[in-house]
């Protein structure tokens, strides 16, 4: 049985949770700190119990580097595509490649067939239990003090191949992890006035769609 | 800064929640639960900020009646294609949705054309997001003391026609919520021998994909 004051613990965390982007250089996590983070990832839910998460921890320089570049191009394939907001865009600080302390790379393993819960909607379902994994993950670097920013711009070919990734794996995050000098306010969209959050009550109604929509 | 109980706290609450099937018949939630419920769903992460989830609170007995009978029709075609496993499926209970005090519909909203982090994975990065939203309610559900299952035995297309959903929106999971008899120790689909989860060192490699995949 939790308490009220374990709900109001879970409400503060859930809160202060931030994508980030700005990491403490030449840092370390320690090695029961990222393991007990993936065991709270891992005890994610999965459709049918599939488990379809694969956490590949970086260590290798050159991974690391190839990895940064992968990422530069999409970088730079999204400015030109955002056309007069691509310069205020090339301003932001997308990621923290270079200076976090672990980076990991979270891939959709290769279809294993299952049908229970995913006949209708099969990669989306998988695509789901990965993300829940990663939603665990975050909260338990928070919890830990530690950053994480969940990296998403770049080509997932481009990446698989980097990686030697087999046939049917699929790149779903380059998560950049360690200490952090702050932790953001507010997201850091929201801070540099890039776009603003909506509130909740705009997103839910009853019975039928939200007519603020 | 957060505690090594804090910590502790957290991880307790990540392996506490379980996908739950079997409710309290005739209960409800409080209405300022399910506020700040939704409210922890709402701080989840989004990718370039869209907040791409919309949560239907269910409460006209009709519409609950016609969400029971999709899931039912995609539970039935599950089975056939499940073929000689069909009947030990069809023995499993996947769902309490003429049970459970709270019954949501979480869908993705109509794509709003955000570039930021989807130029090359435009869906999946929003169904992700979703999902990120969803496991932070699953988190809420449980410190809260209530169960909640993600049902995804549905055939998109026939729940958005029952719930007259706009172009474009996507139901992802029909969530029941509320008070249930008790927590299962481990997942359900385990306690049936179903099939098991994999241990976490499987699931993790450095540098490379797992070699025991």
């Amino acid at each position: 049985m939790f308490s009220a004051q374990d709900g109001a613990n879970f409400y503060q965390l859930a809160q202060a949770r931030r994508d980030m982007r700005h990491f403490v250089p030449n840092a370390r996590v320690e090695p029961d700190v990222l393991e007990r983070m993936l065991r709270a990832a891992h005890s994610a839910p999965s459709v049918g119990l599939m488990q379809p998460w694969r956490f590949l921890r970086i260590t290798a320089p050159n991974l690391r580097t190839a990895i940064a570049q992968v990422v530069n191009d999409e970088r730079q394939k999204t400015a030109e595509v955002l056309g007069e907001r691509g310069q205020a865009f090339l301003k932001l600080k997308v990621e923290g490649i270079q200076e976090c302390a672990e980076l990991l790379v979270v891939a959709l393993a290769p279809d294993d067939g299952t049908v229970f819960g995913r006949r209708t909607m099969p990669r989306e379902m998988a695509l789901c239990s990965v993300a829940c994994a990663i939603q665990n993950l975050w909260l338990a670097s928070r919890v830990e003090n530690l950053g994480m920013g969940w990296v998403s711009m770049f080509d997932p070919a481009a990446l698989a191949a980097a990686l030697d990734l087999p046939d049917g794996a699929h790149p779903v995050a380059v998560l950049c992890i360690g200490p952090v000098p702050a932790f953001y306010d507010a997201p850091m969209l929201e801070l540099e006035a890039w776009r603003l959050g909506r509130p909740l009550h705009e997103l839910v109604s009853t019975n039928r769609w939200p007519s603020t929509d």
